[in-house]
């Protein structure tokens, strides 16, 4: 068994300069018609051939006359012109030619006779008339070299007369997935097997950059298997990418097949995730490989891969947005490495807030749902909630600036709510969106947290935790809570009391969501110590990840919503109805956001979806409760 | 001749909605293959079918074992386990099944024998494991209807075992262009005939905004041809778009032709350009008729036909990002339309400043060269320099921020450094730089400005015009100056006293550009009146203007400068050499966008490609003189 357990760890730019240096990438050109170039990159300068228009042309309907001729024309004595001798009728666009040299608008003509008319006032030279060359002039440069070609541009070509361009050749890309259990047919998907999803997100990602993607078939972990599939793909290819197999596990065979067959100049990067990267080289070519995690894979494509691509297409720069956005919460990261982060963003009170989606590399609905990538630089131990980081965006800055941010307890829910309006929603648990809003993190907070003391929900906490503040809330739904288990309820779980059974193992909510408060309440009414339950401490941030705890086996039951045991098809003992309603800072009542976000709440599509969930009752549901 | 003279005013949202109301759209959905769904648009809600993994995966190499037999193991007294019985070897993605729950890295592993390891601390449960759905859980929401979807979210709908999905059909746009000097082949450009651009321009935004378009061939300014090509287009497609036409003129047909065939609901929008736009229906189809100039056709089309293929694509909301901006020029705007005026746009001193380019409807170089489009509203009569108006992006923002901005005297070697380098470039002419440069409102101004006394260049104006303030000068080129006279010279001039012959027409500068100085200074010098001089009233703004004027017969002579007289193949009597550097605030200087500048004005590329215009000399370029 041999393992190469120490990998490097280079910095992300010396890496790339390092990597550069060694390739000798020369683009070329191919030749198109003007036409069909939409979305090629410029090879060199483009200048325009002929002048637009080519002609001195019409730009009224009216008359072409000589000025000379129409000196003593004025509103006292109008002068008769001739047709044929003195002028002649025509429309915009029409050619302009010796002996006329100005154009009366058809309105300012009087027409007294046929083939005679009357004008009031001399004109101009060179009057209504479009100048040859009044659009693009012969020589004009009309694109610079590297420039990605708009439809306006190809209107601008034409018009130039120019046919052909040349453009940057596209590069081919070849994506080997590798993995003995990747597989690519969605019938083959069995326990064990895990789709091939890699190659399709650098499929689509070379094609939107300009590249030609080809994908292999997945290869299996196997040396020989992968070294013909290298050379293949070397043959056909200008950059090749393994995916998975990079770091120093017993079949990551990458590295060596890359020392065998060429030359591997980095494997290892001081990033995060993205740390086991290869850079290599074979017949000249570079060879990448990229680890397997979703979230590690599209990193290193975006900053090793992508690169690469625009160097073969000549775009000099990214185009990707970087803003400066507030950090939300504190994020330790290492010495050592560039961490990048997910977040989601949202404009509050002007500020542009990003919130870190904590989740690890595998994760690729992490990317999904994030705005953008936040960037922790290498050398500091981390930021401290409020500071500023640099974020690049993965959405539109004016889709996030129209989004709604949501903080606080999750619910099956919000997924309805986002579907039908732009919401964007992080899960902190009730208390987490209580103190989100008090730092203006958020526009509103999903919370359900029941005072113990008088069996109510929200408002006291509203009150205990903005004194002297003017917040309201929008009531939402009543939601069913009860004990997620097992099909069949094999452990006949009844109430809170057997949950301390020896046999028993509970799975938990994390401190300060509104289902935990639900908990720890009746522990506490019940007198039971939860230092007795097994699983306690176990801490997970959504129904649907106790649910799914509970869906494999490593509990036996949690506390959460219907909708999450009905989702995995899973048992459900009820335990209360709650409220679930969003706390909102009055100041918003009147943000466009938010009036659609309460429109939505009323409308008739949202309560069907909502009672097809199940375990839940509309009451109230839209109304607003001034605090 | 018939000609409908009267069109109407109606504002641009009245018309949409009058429109809209009138219309009824109905969307339909195709079904496709998750991994070919690439900027497709989801029809609806996508939820997960399978959980991503499917199983309990090993997170790490290492060791599988039950933690519960590993609860001895401490650093003191190492635990043996088995190969087979205790432990089993497995690899990252390896499947954890019972009896194991607990993976250990192989770096914390001991191989102390043939199947025998020992460990020095025990496992938790579930350690090392990725759990079934830790990536996507069956039933989440992937991504929400009416999505573009991205290369990230086809990865994220693999793994979650959605093959195929229903997406928005696309929409059939029919694009006739109309015109009788229209052409499609460069073949047959000849003089008084105009290649068609406009269709070739909507025909790539169609396919941009992830439409069908079908473009046909351009029809002559005949009734029954152009009636015969309607109904052939609405047969084929779900919305038609007629160019040019769309006014009322003799040749206008388009309206009666909508009459007779269904039904006209608005003629003339209160918008400029784009005033003469119809939007009409038939057989229940939009068909909408579009005037032929290239920036009211550009116009039009963002404004009514974006807005219904959006319509059709289930898209809500234009991705359109828009910015407030001070405008650097007062706009004189009519208290009837809104008006669009096609801005560039710089960061300068930290303030985005939009910069009125100042052309007709007919300029298609001006959208080219534009980064957006400022909004004038309708019912104010203009805007003043310094006001803030909105302007939606043509650009990124992010490639604004890095272009450095020029505004001052035209040369043809600032085509060739755009070409070089992210450089706007505005012509104003040198007192017009100078002025832009004292509103902050570009990071260099070209300048050639003779002082007259002494006959040095741009540094005493600089005294004058910046007192008290840090500049600097970046040496640019001594170009040559001359009179741009027709090929042959058949007027025979040679020097300034021939401009006031009276056979002679002269084309001028306007104020304040260098060569408009140059000629200023030795009129006087030689005793010339300047109302003497026919045509010097006739003010161009650029070079290559003057020169075509001289071209197209319009004037005899111009001054201006050997490159334009050469690209025009025209002749050319040398005047004098000038200098024109590049005026800049010390503050500036060490701003990296300038640096690339000077770096550029010093290489070898640049000045072998100046060499090759003719009419430059190159000394001390690149050096700043400090003043």
């Amino acid at each position: 068994m041999s393992r190469n357990i120490y990998i490097d760890n280079v910095d992300q730019e010396l890496a790339q300069n390092m990597y550069y240096e060694k390739l000798n990438i020369s683009p070329e050109y191919d030749v198109v018609k003007s036409i069909d170039s939409l979305d090629r990159i410029s090879y060199e300068a483009v200048y325009a051939k002929v002048s637009s228009p080519n002609y001195n042309a019409a730009a009224m309907d009216g008359i072409a006359v000589r000025s000379d001729n129409t000196l003593e024309a004025t509103d006292v004595s109008p002068l008769t012109l001739v047709e044929g001798k003195d002028f002649i009728y025509i429309n915009t666009g029409n050619i302009i030619k010796d002996p006329y040299d100005a154009v009366i608008m058809i309105e300012d003509v009087i027409e007294i006779d046929e083939g005679k008319v009357q004008i009031l006032k001399s004109a101009h030279p060179w009057q209504h008339i479009r100048q040859i060359g009044e659009d693009i002039v012969a020589t004009e440069m009309i694109i610079p070299s590297g420039h990605k070609i708009r439809p306006i541009d190809i209107g601008a070509l034409i018009s130039g007369g120019v046919e052909d361009i040349k453009i940057y050749k596209k590069p081919r890309i070849g994506i080997i997935p590798t993995g003995t259990e990747i597989i690519e047919d969605f019938k083959e998907l069995e326990e064990g097997k895990i789709m091939d999803s890699n190659s399709r997100v650098f499929q689509n990602i070379v094609l939107k950059l300009g590249g030609i993607p080809k994908r292999y078939a997945p290869v299996d972990d196997d040396y020989e298997l992968l070294k013909i599939s290298i050379l293949d793909a070397v043959k056909d290819n200008d950059i090749i990418l393994i995916i998975a197999g990079s770091s120093a596990g017993t079949k990551d065979y990458t590295v060596n097949l890359i020392k065998e067959l060429g030359q591997v100049i980095v494997h290892g990067v001081a990033m995060k995730p993205g740390k086991p990267t290869i850079l290599g080289l074979i017949d000249n070519k570079p060879v990448i490989g990229i680890p397997g995690y979703p979230v590690s894979a599209f990193l290193v494509f975006d900053k090793f891969v992508k690169p690469l691509i625009h160097k073969y297409l000549g775009i000099k720069e990214d185009e990707k947005e970087v803003v400066d956005a507030y950090i939300s919460r504190r994020i330790v990261s290492s010495l050592k490495n560039r961490e990048f982060v997910r977040v989601n963003l949202g404009y509050v009170n002007h500020k542009l807030i990003a919130t870190p989606l904590s989740s690890g590399a595998g994760v690729t609905m992490s990317l999904v749902k994030a705005d953008g990538i936040g960037i922790i630089p290498q050398n500091i131990e981390g930021v401290e909630a409020g500071d500023m980081v640099k974020v690049e965006l993965l959405r539109p800055l004016a889709n996030i600036k129209n989004t709604l941010v949501s903080i606080g307890s999750h619910d099956l829910i919000m997924d309805i709510l986002a579907d039908m309006m732009d919401l964007s929603s992080g899960h902190l648990g009730s208390m987490g969106g209580i103190m989100a809003m008090r730092r203006g993190e958020c526009h509103i907070s999903p919370i359900h947290l029941l005072n113990g003391e008088n069996g109510t929900y929200n408002i006291d906490y509203v009150k205990k935790y903005f004194p002297g503040n003017k917040m309201a809330l929008i009531k939402g739904v009543k939601r069913l809570q009860g004990f997620i288990v097992e099909k069949g309820n094999p452990f006949n779980i009844r109430d809170f009391k057997d949950l301390s059974r020896e046999e028993i193992i509970y799975i938990n909510r994390q401190r300060g969501a509104g289902t935990r408060i639900l908990l720890d309440y009746h522990l506490k009414k019940e007198g039971i110590d939860p230092l007795n339950i097994r699983g306690y401490t176990r801490e997970m941030n959504t129904h649907m990840a106790v649910a799914t705890g509970v869906k494999t086996g490593s509990a036996n039951v949690g506390l959460g919503i219907y909708s999450a045991a009905k989702a995995l098809d899973l048992d459900f003992i009820e335990v209360a109805y709650e409220e679930y309603d969003f706390l909102v800072n009055q100041d918003f009542l009147e943000d466009s956001k938010i009036k659609e976000f309460i429109n939505v709440l009323r409308s008739e599509e949202f309560k069907e979806r909502i009672k097809s969930l199940g375990g839940y009752k509309l009451k109230n549901t839209g109304d607003i409760i001034l605090i």
